[in-house]
């Protein structure tokens, strides 16, 4: 008898998808991140900053994703690296399909790292599975140091919390400290960067990172 | 022959629900604003400030959506006013629905102006009419001033657009003036109001706006 496939629900069918994603880059030794965070969070500086310290060192190729615009993919692209822009039309979030169909249009044949920019948007995004190794959030200090208590999903489904825009301390209600426990608070295991993408300033801790769960992906 | 209402969306259903909320609020001449902004951009504390600048002149009544906890609802309610939270469990925007079942919850008998704070998300909530008045979106300036651009549902929605955060102009690679066009841009009515929630600095015209569309709407 032939086992028919069932789908219960859209997510089910993403995490299926997903996961057919993850088998090819597992084959590919291609690590993949998942970025997530609020709009204007520093997303993209941060690629650009993570472009240019891994310049000549590692091939890294962007799937941008984005309710509207390709300002996004432009910077990325102009930072020297393939990139694709996904424009959800409104959409909060990326869907499995839609990697895939980037896929289908994104220089990945020698990729090391793929980093996906998820759309602007700390609750959407989190339910849904796009094939990758990790998600990570960037947490914006201007925001606030509470957002990981009202925004726990986010947090919760992380490997890695980038604490950005620190170099505003001086002029924000807001702590890096308080930042830290918060999302530990939620997420004992999360590794945190405190950082100024904008600045450069703690950079190499993350990108560190990302060369150890690289090594880590090929050595398993 | 009696005819059947048929739904043909959770959307039109909401739609129905908004408009019902709305004539009710016609009725009793209550001014009702839906707050709209990305997570942080600081609507809880425009809301403090607000309610602190129209004490002894105005009744106001808040109704908070958060994803989770009843952060935002403690500080409203520490500032003195009848407040309710909604918790979305997760969920990335407000309903009529929920605010139906809030106002059952709110003391509005004397309320001049109702202010609805949304869900943290510059994306989903502006697809939801919550029968308002008006919507209001909150940009916060170290977000970007690229942002009525990559997000234009939210601006071309609104009424009003609050620029918050002004005083981190010096130390933000993004200047109020650009924010302002690009969200005249995209909306050329928008009523623009330059502020610090945080200082105090350009509330008095948000709070003239508030008393301008109440004035408006007992006059029709």
């Amino acid at each position: 008898m032939v086992k028919i496939p069932v789908l219960k629900s859209i997510t089910e069918a993403n995490a299926l998808l997903a996961d057919a994603i993850r088998a090819r880059f597992v084959q590919q030794d291609v690590l993949v991140l998942n970025i997530i965070a609020s709009p204007g969070a520093g997303k993209t500086t941060l690629l650009e900053r993570t472009i240019e310290k891994l310049d000549g060192e590692l091939h890294l190729s962007v799937i941008a994703g984005d309710p509207t615009t390709s300002l996004d993919a432009e910077r990325i692209s102009a930072a020297g690296v393939p990139v694709v822009q996904i424009n959800t039309d409104g959409g909060c979030h990326l869907e499995a399909r839609m990697i895939q169909a980037a896929l289908g249009q994104l220089e990945v044949a020698d990729a090391d790292v793929v980093i996906i920019e998820n759309v602007g948007n700390l609750l959407c995004p989190t339910g849904w599975d796009l094939g990758e190794d990790a998600k990570v959030v960037v947490a914006s200090l201007p925001e606030g140091d509470d957002k990981p208590l009202k925004y726990p999903m986010a947090f919760a489904t992380a490997q890695a919390v980038v604490i950005n825009k620190i170099d505003l301390e001086p002029y924000v209600p807001a702590q890096v400290s308080v930042l830290r426990e918060n999302a530990l608070r939620i997420n004992p295991d999360l590794a945190v960067f405190e950082m100024s993408a904008l600045t450069g300033q703690g950079l190499d801790g993350w990108v560190d990172w990302i060369r150890g769960k690289l090594a880590e992906k090929r050595e398993s």
